[in-house]
């Protein structure tokens, strides 16, 4: 990969004061991302001369790129001014990212550096519903009338673009905003000048309604490779947009998520947070899972006069609730992300489900057979290899079938299938195994003595 | 969510028959997407009929939007010629992502079909390493002139843009090809007729080389929230861009692929496989795992004199394996996933080290206590409930420790860390938890009993 201007370039020219007119003309042609690299493995006073010699639009661009919890103390950087400047030129969605972070004072203090209509329109996006498709659209769309001709709506580009986020389709709506079709700037700019927009507009459009829940609206993005989206109010009326660099983040926050719940941890928990959250994050889950240790344990317990005449069993049954275990993480996981992939449907549900039994027989008698011999030969007792042999295969093939309906039962029941799957399998693989092996054991306990 | 024409409506639509002529007319607003969810749910021959009456170049479109396994199939529903029309109406990298799926016969097939030209093409596509940038791309991208006007250029788009697959962005070049800036659609639409490109070029322009890998060219276009990018070869000559929509598709891809590896899958399982390719993802970690659990089993078997005296310990170690199974595996996830999302980096990592010590002493010490105290109470042997507590607390801080460590050691001898760090973790779990805990109690054996 790389630069017409690699890093070290655009510090030498962004730190030569004499340049700081070229700069200024260039400015536009520097991606902030790039700027921002800089910033944060160098702020100087320096840098702070120029950042606060840069024109407003890109400083808020800065803004957008910079990482959501630091985006404020940059802002804080500015004048009062500047940082009113800097703000009104901030799309509608960028300050409600920046809003989501800040604490009550913080956000009192941004709201009150607004103008007026923008105050009213964020806190009208405050007001969606979190994880909405309101809650991350921008106000920023373009809409036109089909009556117009191709050369008028480009003259009207001309100079209303300048301020759209992303102006690659443009809305057909009525004069009270009702969303009527899409026109795609490639089909404007491929027809000639005379055409009329109404000739080709796309009348069977698709849109969100603002209540959307944000994971249906990028899955949409992704089924329909669109590029953005409009979304509607209960009137059918355009109210904003919703494009895919935001879903792009959506996806990866959703998929961290559903890694996390897994894990059992905090969907939210942060790799570089603190010790506090991290603690809050990770103590619930192991709590719970002490309690199906316990659950466990009472059973080794029950059956410790059997133990106790073979010490053997021990040994041995860790590897089968281990294993158990495992093979059931295994379905599970697989489970819950072809939910989350769509690609676990009603129809293919049963066929899925017989699939995971066979996998349950087959490994469990491969395992079952290696770990059966094994205990034959250490111990040089047949029985007992037998018994630890079918208790395996047993335990294995409750683990895949376990870890196949757990999350579809989750999901029936309207719970996040990444949630609590690995609590209920891992206990149904733990308490069962024990059960099974320690049961047989005693069953055969006369001939295995 | 809702479309104007909802799917119902769409089947009546393309159902009636004297309809065939407003059909065509309007096919270009129906999703392809759409059509594709009739033809799955309902294969007849007024839908075949329907479907051979259709453009090519809308069925370039249906087949680009079919799984990548049913491409094939739905492709030679139609005549020969039909599919040789349809072939030389799809770009580049829809091609290649067709015949990726294919046998050698059916990749012959398809490329016989296709123009001379086009076939070259897709043979250099071919040859790209797997997963590079070159291998994604497409060729289908627009290059202008940095001397003409923009209205010179609107005319050229005129003609050009429809083979385009998203025209958002112009590159310049010079008469070679060699790539020397970037114009948005927008700033064209947006500035007078009379403008010279150059005065809109943007010249500090970002591009990928075609030998880069997807995953990295993925990270920069989340990075910079790009719509596309360029491709250029060892000359700086252009030869492709990649657009943000097959982005998602390896994010998606590469995710799930993180997760798989996490959980001990092959990267390539899917939820609607086959059984012996699920038997084939699983059983080599499963495998491994074996061996670890033999490894931790030997362990046990090493203090069976211990474990007779006192069959307590039998019930009380799988809680403490147990335990520091879960809270390794929750600190290599938040670690693996961190530096999947680049959040985990040089500078931080130190003061992660010590988050991640801190959360193995504050949860061990709670989650002793507890253990600790239910074992003095239970068996009514404080010693045995020291003893327990205090392993568990070792056996936590060593998990959340090897959580941490385990995959930054892989990741700096260029292991995928998704790949192996549980099999590691788990083995450090397991075995060191055996083992402090029942040396431990064999030292303090003349008290315990």
């Amino acid at each position: 990969m790389k630069y017409k201007m690699n890093l070290a370039e655009l510090k030498m020219f962004l730190l030569d004061k004499d340049n700081i007119d070229e700069l200024l003309e260039k400015i536009d042609f520097i991606h902030p991302m790039d700027l921002l690299d800089i910033i944060h493995s160098e702020n100087n006073q320096v840098i702070q001369t120029i950042l606060n010699r840069l024109p407003d639009d890109y400083l808020a661009q800065l803004l957008d790129f910079e990482k959501d919890e630091a985006k404020y103390k940059l802002l804080k950087q500015f004048s009062i001014d500047k940082q009113k400047n800097i703000l009104n030129e901030m799309s509608s969605d960028e300050i409600t990212d920046l809003i989501d972070t800040l604490n009550n004072k913080e956000k009192n203090d941004v709201l009150s550096k607004l103008s007026n209509k923008h105050q009213l329109e964020i806190n009208q996006l405050l007001a969606y519903i979190p994880d909405s498709a309101g809650s991350i659209m921008a106000y920023e769309f373009i809409s036109i009338r089909a009556n117009k001709t191709v050369l008028k709506t480009l003259e009207f580009l001309q100079t209303e673009a300048k301020d759209a986020d992303m102006a690659y389709y443009l809305y057909v709506t009525d004069k009270v905003g009702h969303l009527k079709g899409v026109v795609s700037l490639r089909d404007i700019i491929s027809s000639s000048f005379d055409t009329k927009i109404s000739s080709i507009t796309n009348t069977n459009i698709f849109s969100v309604h603002v209540d959307d829940d944000q994971e249906e609206v990028a899955m949409m993005f992704d089924k329909y490779d669109y590029v953005m989206l409009p979304v509607v109010d209960n009137e059918g009326i355009i109210v904003g947009i919703i494009t895919v660099d935001d879903i792009i983040d959506i996806i990866k926050e959703e998929t961290t998520e559903d890694i996390h719940l897994m894990a059992g941890l905090d969907s939210e928990e942060k790799v570089d947070g603190s010790l506090f959250n991290s603690i809050k994050s990770r103590l619930p889950w192991l709590s719970v899972n002490l309690i199906t240790a316990l659950i466990a344990a009472s059973v080794v317990s029950y059956y410790s006069n059997t133990i106790q005449s073979i010490v053997a069993l021990a040994a041995i049954s860790p590897i089968i609730t281990g294993m158990g275990g495992n093979a059931g993480n295994q379905s599970m996981t697989i489970v819950v992300r072809g939910i989350a992939l769509n690609e676990l449907t009603k129809e293919n549900a049963w066929r899925i489900f017989f699939k995971e039994l066979g996998v349950g027989i087959i490994i469990g008698l491969f395992i079952g057979t290696i770990v059966g011999v094994a205990c034959m030969y250490f111990y040089q007792t047949p029985l007992l290899g037998l018994v630890a042999g079918v208790s395996i295969m047993a335990n294995l093939i409750i683990a895949t079938v376990s870890g196949f309906s757990v999350p579809i039962i989750l999901k029936k029941c309207h719970v996040d299938p990444a949630l609590a799957s690995s609590i209920f399998v891992t206990t149904a693989t733990d308490v069962l195994g024990f059960f099974i092996f320690l049961s047989l054991a005693t069953l055969c306990l006369p001939y295995l003595i």
